[in-house]
Parts: C-alpha cells; sequence; structure tokens
C-alpha cells in the first residue's frame, strides 16, 4: 500500500509539470483503446456479472455493475468532454497590483494525490480518473469489490495510455485487494494522500471521514425539499414537484419532501397529489395533508429524516417561508432545497436563510449538477463547507499558490 | 465545554443572517470600549505579567504579552481596518446563466464556528474575534494560559460590545479553563465546530491536527529559501538576501537558507556576507561557501531543516536554478521561496516546479503576509493546499453556497 502512495506522490509530481497537451493526449489515448478493447472489456465484465448473485446484488445494483456497448460509448463521449474544458493547472485567476509595484497572482496548482473511493460502477473508473489526471493531480482508486474484474480491465488501458503518452503509469492506480483493512492503511497516509473523496453509503463515508488523517471531501446524501409558496404560480410548481420527485428518483439531488404553505395547500395539494399518484408516488403527509389527500399515508418523525431514493414523497403542510426554513434547517442534510414563489421577497428571503449546498428559486431540485451548473463533469457533489461544496468539477480538485512579480522590492523599504 | 460550542452554533446562525453594518458596529464598539478601559486593561494585564516569570517566560514572550498604550492604539487601528473591509457575507463571487436560462450564482456565506488556538498575544485575541465576527462566523478563543487575565478582561470588553449592538454575546467566547484537555474536548466536537485554526509551535499544531475531527487550517513554519541566479541583478540580490533575513528575523516568513547559483558565487558571497556579518548574521555554508567565506561556520544537515527565527542564516552554492529546485523540495516547509533572476525563462521554470504557498520574484520574503497581498488582514498564513493556502483574511474565512434562479426549467424538459 505504501508502495503504491509513494508512486502516486512521485507521478504528481511529474503530472505537476506536464503540459495539458499530455495529459489530453492520455484521455484521448484512453478513449481509442476502450473503443478498441470492447471485446476484453466485455469478457471482465461478465465475470464480475456472474459472481453479483453471489454478492447479494439488486437488479439495479447489477444493472449498474454493466459495461455494454452505451456504457462504454459513454465512457469515450464523456473523455472527450474532459479533453475539450481547459486546462486548471497554471491558471491566472487573480491578479492585482500593490501600492509598491508588486504584481500579487494566484495560480490554480493540483491537490497532489487523490484518493477516491466509489460504489459498484465500472464507468465511474474512468470518469474519475479521467478528472483527476486532466486536474494534475495522481490518483488511487478504490471501487467496489463487485467489480473488481471490469476495474482491472480499465485500470490497465489507463496505464497503457500513460505508458504510451509518455505520463507515469502511477497516475492512475486500482487498489486490487478487495480487503477493507487496505482502505483503513490508505486513509493514515496524510504524508502522501492530499485528499480523501468516499462516494457511496452513509457508513462508508462516516467511517471514511472517522479515520482519514488527510482532509475528505464528503458526499452525503440529499434529503431535498421542495417548498411552494403561497406566492407559487401553482401549475409551475406542481410540475417543479414532478420533476423534482420522479424524474429520476433513485439519485441524492431528488426531492424528498414537499413543503407546502398554509395558504394554498387547498387548491395546490389535491391537484399535484393526483399527479404523483399518477406517477405511482407513495405520498406520507402530515395531518393536513391527509385531510385534503386520503390517499396519503401517515408520514412519521422517521420519514421527514429519510431519503427515501424511491418513488416515495413525504409531504408538510407549513405556515408559510418561515415554517418552511425551520423544517428545512431541522431535516435537511444541506444537499439541494427548492422554493417555488413569484415574490421576490420572499425568494430573498427564503436563498439566504437556507444553508444548503445549492438553492434553487423556481427549478428542480434535479439542476444541482456539476453538467447543469456548467463546470463540464464532477467527480461528486460535496456536501462539506470547507474548499468545495456542491458540485466537485475540475476547479474544486485544484489548490493555488500565489505568485509575486517585483522589481527588487524590500519590506524594510 | 459542550454547552460553549452549543452557544456557539447558535450564535453563528443569527451571525450569518445579521446585516453588515451590525458586524461593524460590534466592531467599532469594541474599539470605542478598548479606548475608554484602558485602565482595567492594563491591571489584568499587570496580573499577567506578574505570573510570566513562574510560566519561564523569555524577555521577549514576556514582552510579546505586554498591553501598553501602543499595543491598544494597535488593536484600535485594527478593529478600524478591518470595518473599513468590504463585508464577505452574501456577495456573489461568480454568475453564469446557462442555455436553458438558469442563473447560476455563487454566493459567499460564513464558515460557521470557528475555534481559534493561539499564543500568548493578548492582541491576537481581538485581531482574531474581528476577522472571524466580521465574516459572519462564530469564535471560540483559546489563548495562552499566560495571558488569561488579559484576555479575560478583552473578552469582556468583547462581550460587552456585542450585547450593546444585539449580537449574541456567544458570537466570540474565550475558554477560561488552562485545563490543556479542554482543548481536546472541543477537538472531538465535529457536529458543533466547523474548522480549528491553530496557532503557535510546531508541537502544538501536529496534536491538533491529529486529534481534530473537523477541518484544521495548519499554519506551520516557514523555512524560507531566497535563491540567487547567475542572471541576477547581485546588488538587488544583496538587499533582498538581507532583507528577507534581517528585517525581522522571528518570524515566519524570514528567510533561513541562501542558495547561490555556482557561476556567480564567487563574485556574489563575499560582498553579501560582509552585510550580513556586519548585521551581526552568523552564517552557516557548505565547504564552497566557506571557500570564498572563512567567517562561515560548518552547515549540517540539521542546518538546512532548521528555522531559525534568528540572525542565522545557511548557505549553499548550487548548480543553477534546477538544483535549487531540487533542495528546495527536500528541505523547505511549503511557506514562501523567492527567486532573484533577470532570465525570465529561469523565473518562469522556478515558480512553475517550486510549490510553496507564496513564489516570488525578486522580491523579499517577507512580503508573504495578508496585508501586503492586499487581503487586508489575516488570521495567518497557512501552509496547507486545502481550502486556504498562504494568507487567510475574511474569504478564506467563508465558504459559498450555489443559488439558482430559474422561470420554471425541469430536467426531464
Amino acid at each position: 500500500m505504501r508502495e503504491m502512495a509513494q508512486g502516486a506522490r512521485a507521478a504528481a509530481l511529474r503530472l505537476a509539470e506536464s503540459t495539458g497537451k499530455t495529459r489530453n493526449d492520455w484521455l484521448l489515448r484512453t478513449a481509442e483503446l476502450l473503443d478498441s478493447e470492447r471485446q476484453a472489456l466485455a469478457a471482465a465484465n461478465q465475470e464480475d456479472i456472474q459472481r453479483a448473485p453471489g454478492y447479494g446484488l439488486t437488479d439495479a445494483a447489477v444493472d449498474r455493475l454493466r459495461l455494454n456497448d452505451d456504457r462504454i460509448d459513454g465512457m469515450v463521449t464523456a473523455l472527450k468532454d474532459v479533453v475539450a474544458l481547459p486546462d486548471p493547472v497554471g491558471e491566472v485567476f487573480e491578479s492585482t497590483q500593490r501600492p509598491n509595484g508588486l504584481v500579487v497572482t494566484r495560480v490554480r496548482v493540483p491537490l497532489g494525490v487523490v484518493f477516491f473511493i466509489y460504489e459498484s460502477r465500472p464507468n465511474v473508473t474512468v470518469d474519475a480518473a479521467a478528472l483527476c489526471v486532466k486536474s494534475g493531480n495522481a490518483v488511487i482508486l478504490r471501487g467496489g469489490k463487485e467489480a473488481i474484474h471490469s476495474n482491472q480491465a480499465l485500470h490497465e488501458i489507463l496505464s497503457r495510455a500513460a505508458r504510451e503518452c509518455g505520463l507515469p503509469r502511477e497516475s492512475a492506480q486500482l487498489v486490487t485487494t478487495t480487503d477493507r483493512a487496505a482502505v483503513g492503511e490508505f486513509l493514515g497516509m496524510a504524508d502522501l494522500i492530499d485528499v480523501t473523496i468516499p462516494r457511496g453509503g452513509k457508513s462508508l463515508i462516516e467511517r471514511v471521514a472517522a479515520e482519514a488523517a488527510m482532509p475528505v471531501i464528503k458526499h452525503f446524501d440529499g434529503i431535498c425539499h421542495v417548498y411552494v409558496d403561497q406566492a407559487a404560480d401553482l401549475e409551475m410548481a406542481s410540475r417543479i414537484v414532478v420533476d423534482s420527485k420522479c424524474q429520476r428518483p433513485g439519485v441524492c439531488n431528488a426531492a424528498e419532501t414537499l413543503l407546502v404553505d398554509r395558504e394554498v395547500a387547498g387548491s395546490f395539494l389535491p391537484e399535484v397529489s393526483r399527479r404523483l399518484l399518477e406517477r405511482g408516488v407513495i405520498l406520507r403527509g402530515c395531518e393536513e395533508t391527509r385531510g385534503l389527500v386520503p390517499e396519503a399515508e401517515v408520514a412519521s418523525e422517521e420519514d421527514y429524516r429519510t431519503e427515501y431514493l424511491d418513488l416515495v414523497l413525504s409531504v408538510r403542510v407549513v405556515d408559510g417561508v418561515g415554517a418552511a426554513v425551520d423544517h428545512i434547517r431541522e431535516y435537511s442534510s444541506g444537499h439541494t432545497e427548492s422554493i417555488v414563489t413569484s415574490d421576490v421577497e420572499t425568494s430573498q428571503q427564503f436563498t439566504r436563510a437556507v444553508d444548503s449546498a445549492a438553492v434553487m428559486v423556481n427549478a428542480s431540485t434535479r439542476f444541482h449538477d456539476g453538467g447543469e451548473f456548467g463546470l463540464g463533469a464532477e467527480i461528486g457533489i460535496s456536501t462539506d463547507r470547507f474548499h468545495a461544496r456542491g458540485p466537485c468539477g475540475l476547479r474544486e480538485l485544484t489548490s493555488y499558490k500565489y505568485v509575486v512579480h517585483g522589481t527588487g522590492q524590500l519590506k524594510s523599504g
């Protein structure tokens, strides 16, 4: 393990000095090899798929594990998208001249070595490696054990492309032991690893955050809210609620709770419920909701704290924007909240008071995503407040240094 | 302890919603009270000064402990300077419109609760509280035990000003127990404290970094280098070396090692050494240096790893900029390095390859400082790569959130 991390550290030094063109060549060569090695990839993936029942994977999990032609095309496209993004390394993003003539600039530099822990989705192996290496970082990849054969085949391609482009093989390494203790060893290497990014279940992330000796960018769950205000365009509100819940219920930026202003509950709830029930959504409501929507089950305290990741929505009638903010402060995971209102003052009150990574006004929670925000691609969505919040793209995988140009300035004058 | 942190968390919530004017009023009222309470402050300080010999403080440490009229004037001026800085809270520092019409903005928000651990300099109590509260954070202050009476008197003023301005008393709290275990308790409260900023000796910072369950902004020592290249203006180089070493040798951005290009060692070293020896600097050099400067003592491997914080300078002759970079990579603490050269390509090679918080070209290392860089004021200089690097001013004490404005956009189109 330690040798692997030392290899990553040496690779990071060379990556920091590499040109953007070399790193792009590596991305493009990886894309070519993915395309030409489809058969080998399919064979490796087949081994994982065959073993999947032994791991007790659900059908949905097996589907995420699958590396079919569509998925490979998706990886190739994602690589080309990352090539097209500007090189963050060396970017001068701030420059000021001081009264004494010193020119003070801030220049983007890579973070160094990234330890990335993720779920059993082989395409993430390539997506994450692409973002880390493009931003000049070396990455140690630790995917779910259920995808190990697919990941090894993908990692072989990443290594071969690196060798062919003159980058160190250790630019992107894969942890091949599926032993859980290996993760613990890496988490102790604060001298060699600059940041750990865990993706996956809450318990994994909590364990990583507690054990890691280096900084961690956490990706916690999304208990996301939509609040429909009395000043909302109710037709717009209905569509936003349905989109936030149903467009893709299994992801972190899907809505889990609907808050409705008492003033419009009577006119809004029956209609939005009809549309949600039509889409197969199970509703769990407060007493007032159940008075207006007979189909709604009882919402428990626990429901308001649950990330369903499924076609289930908890619903609560509240006394205006202030009560909505109070509910969100108590129950939200700080990921994404949305208000629907036509009143500018109310929306300002909401966006000021709600402290989540993304606060939306008159838009679906589902837009909280690196691609939608214009970051190009993301390695995940941070629910931390430190360093990176919200979508983590290339910029969030960098640090900066001050470079100062003078003409002989002395502090003593 | 836990109650104190809970109080801070509640105060942080109110501070985040307070207006910039209220926070400035608090700073101004604190300045007034400092001015009018000089006698009480002097009396409290006297108690610390009397006890200082019992703590075995050096004369320099007793001097730092002193709260005389000059120091009080300094605090008052510093407070007014912070008032004059723009309010970071709520600043929209990025705004883009997406093709679908969504307006995506990034808005600065406070970090939350800051736990600040610092040395026995009472003026830091007020400076740090000012920066934290101005940026909307609640702060828990833990100063050195030798300054406890002075800090209690200052804290009383901070609290009184808060009460008078309608801010919670818990905006700035002081840890009054001098028990070291108290620090450990706070370091475990990741649920209530957002960031710990330790200032002081290396062993303290290492202990805090290892124990803290929340993010830490570390302020490690400065083993800073000046490299004099063959293409340097040698007169400028001499002045920069003398300024970097002698202008204030006891601080972290003072130079500790001089690297000289072999090509100019013969013409440069005798002259710069004469000036340094005149200023009372003890030189410790490599063999080649000692051949040119008979007064130089032998530099050991350990010397190159030492932050002298005193009038001592290690000197080494190297083979050009490449060898200078190699030396810096091996021995630097990543704080500040400076190159003196008139060759643009050489300076670019140096600024690209050297990965320290600040890299200077033709300027004294002593300029690495929040005031000199235009940040207005700083709580310290970070040697971390994560979140904040280099001077930590108001901006570095904030996080951000995405606020997104739409007109009913749906992900499903």
